[in-house]
């Protein structure tokens, strides 16, 4: 098991978020954080009401056999849609699942959130885009890790899911990811919120586009290398 | 007279939780939780501010009659709705009502909420539906007492109102119960988020639908006996 | 002058709801109160942030001739349509004006707020109306008491102010009013709440309508001889 | 460099007015206030959360040539299209980005924000316009710089700035300025809320419109040799 107190705050801190940035109402909605060294990630249990969460009640659960490895506490039913995208993406370090209103709503109209600007480009290189219906057979057994692997088969590989760190799963709701929990989380209101600019945007010009050179330029301040944004605040002292 | 003190906080602390959760303005919606070993209700009294209402506040209305028992406060003039409720399904134990924004607006369209993805399907088994219009009559007389008569109506019998326990009264707002005062006041939240989402998924898709195998399997998750949603935080310590 | 201080302190905390419900951003909105005997209304100073408020800071005006009476301070820019409120409608004793968001879109899209529901018919007995556009002639001199005129061109005679008391100036914004102060204010937060409602009513159905009979059972619950809502907390105590 | 602690102060409160007043998520948006005097303006570092901000993290830029002053910290990414305003215009003392969501759906849009009432012409004295698109080349190079330029080639000379001190970027979102740091903030908060309003306006009435003799009459009110709105409150005292 991971003794990684660290990570179990940053766990416990991003699932926090979820609520404080009304990404979900009442226990919905779930962050996990990973320690690939031990082979474990921690994840929100079942049905906890965010204020009754520490950061002791964290489950942890094994990569590889998705079982939970102390505890009595059962993870979040989804967990095993978790465990597959760590299986599948080797570089992510956090996943988050919410019910947020405007994510939901493209989730469930069948429809992929469009880059109209660059609050979308400023994160997401594509469209957020929706997967496929599952079959009844995927819904019947498995489903949890079938709808994991439904967004994969979405995303494609771990380059592209750095890309583009959100996907909805159809008539459900938002996936996001990041190299910790707390990216992912922020990746979850960044999601929410595009969503929410482009349901208005159509609704005052339903052919709404945006140039692609824009979009690109905007993604390429934020990532890569030739990345011009943000600071380190440890930089900020001394003249 | 009840003088269950436990159930007096209960239906105090559900009562707050109305303008909190923001499902309604001013004294607007009313929760009430029933002692059916003593055969009484408690109800929030009438046009009192959420911020002045106290435990010993709370009406005690008779189950039989639909008097006040004890007190010199009027019920929610909405009382009769409630105990109507309380008569005709046994497994109940509280009740909400609210004019939360976008329940209210598909109880004016006259539409019901449709079940559009997995948020819904997770605590409701089909729509949340709206009653047909009372009558000239049904209004002149007895008219809390008809409302619910014609939600009774639209729901059925004690296994259906467990099964989707939420409908609007047309032209009115949302009624919810639960097995207490607090899961009808969760219920009450549920449908506000629904309907929320409902009308933002018509808006990008007026003829937005959901596979019934996914809705089931969301319903199953958390409710009979398959379910495997939640855990008794009682049971966290330990190894 | 006035030297009621429960006036004071009652047009203050009406003022103070404007921007805690939500229905104004920064200086917008104004709410006055009159003290008849002394024939003088206290009102908002103008551009004064609602945080600086104090009750001595609120500008008393003289009923007839709308002069100050006292202090350094100019009134709001639409004293002139408050004092023309109290002169026409003498069973009036306080007077709200917001820029709340869904208020002022029906008023810029010249369509009454119509009558939906019962969170509408419980306090409006009609539907919340938009004036006719001021001529040039109105808007160049007297602007303000004219943008009164014509609200009580649509509304009528003091009977019809208190049946349905709120109005939305064309393009401009909600007037609201009441017995004193607060309620006026309360009238302000119910135009805002029915016209969101209204509005999101008429995207699922743009031919929304209610039965009368049910809107005149809700209106008559609360108003008239027969009103039966509400509770008077004083007679709480006691057996 | 500037040693201006006022202009620190009001620059960095400012800035926490971004958050507070809910005009954009996480650290997106940025005010910056300008010393021409000391020819340095200050600005938000880039990618500094809200809650981390203070005084001494603020960058001074050197308006003539976009260098950085003192301190081991990037200004905002935006800077140069701060700088190149400051350039334009000798009259702004304070300028305001974010991705306020409806602002943003107009920008998205590529649809101006029209004057459809006295909240939008009480501080712009025309509709807040967007900007034609960037070509690839104003994108590849100088982008931040030629952000401004399409800016200023749409509201023009200095007088026409001061009318309307705000104009959305194409795809992007808004830009506000003012006298002061807290002025554009100000119109920040003014260029959301009639964009909301608008959006909701239109959605009742696509052909929404207000009398050019209404929109005047709220301008001149508030601006201009006949203003009378407002009041100096360090005369409030005294008879």
């Amino acid at each position: 098991m991971t003794d990684d107190q660290a990570l179990r705050e940053a766990v416990l801190q991003a699932n926090r978020l979820i609520p404080k940035a009304g990404l979900a109402a009442l226990t919905w909605g779930n962050v996990s954080g990973v320690d690939r060294a031990a082979g474990i990630y921690l994840i929100k249990p079942s049905g906890v009401a965010y204020d009754d969460l520490t950061a002791d009640l964290l489950v942890p659960v094994d990569l590889e056999t998705g079982r939970v490895v102390a505890g009595r506490l059962k993870p979040s039913v989804d967990s095993e849609t978790h465990r597959a995208f760590y299986l599948r993406w080797p570089s992510i370090g956090g996943i988050t699942h919410t019910h947020s209103t405007h994510a939901v709503a493209f989730a469930q109209a069948g429809r992929d959130v469009p880059v109209l600007g660059t609050t979308h480009a400023d994160t997401f290189s594509g469209p957020v885009r929706v997967t496929r219906d599952l079959t009844p057979q995927e819904c019947a057994q498995d489903y949890e890790f079938n709808t994991a692997l439904a967004v994969i088969e979405l995303i494609g590989d771990d380059e592209a899911a750095q890309a583009t760190p959100a996907a909805l799963a159809a008539n459900h709701g938002p996936f996001t990811w990041g190299k910790d929990a707390g990216k992912s989380v922020e990746h979850a209101i960044v999601c929410e919120a595009v969503a929410e600019m482009a349901l208005k945007t159509l609704a005052l010009n339903p052919s709404a586009a945006a140039p692609q050179w824009l979009l690109d330029r905007h993604f390429s301040r934020k990532h890569g290398a030739g990345a011009y944004y943000g600071n380190d605040l440890s930089k900020a002292t001394g003249a």
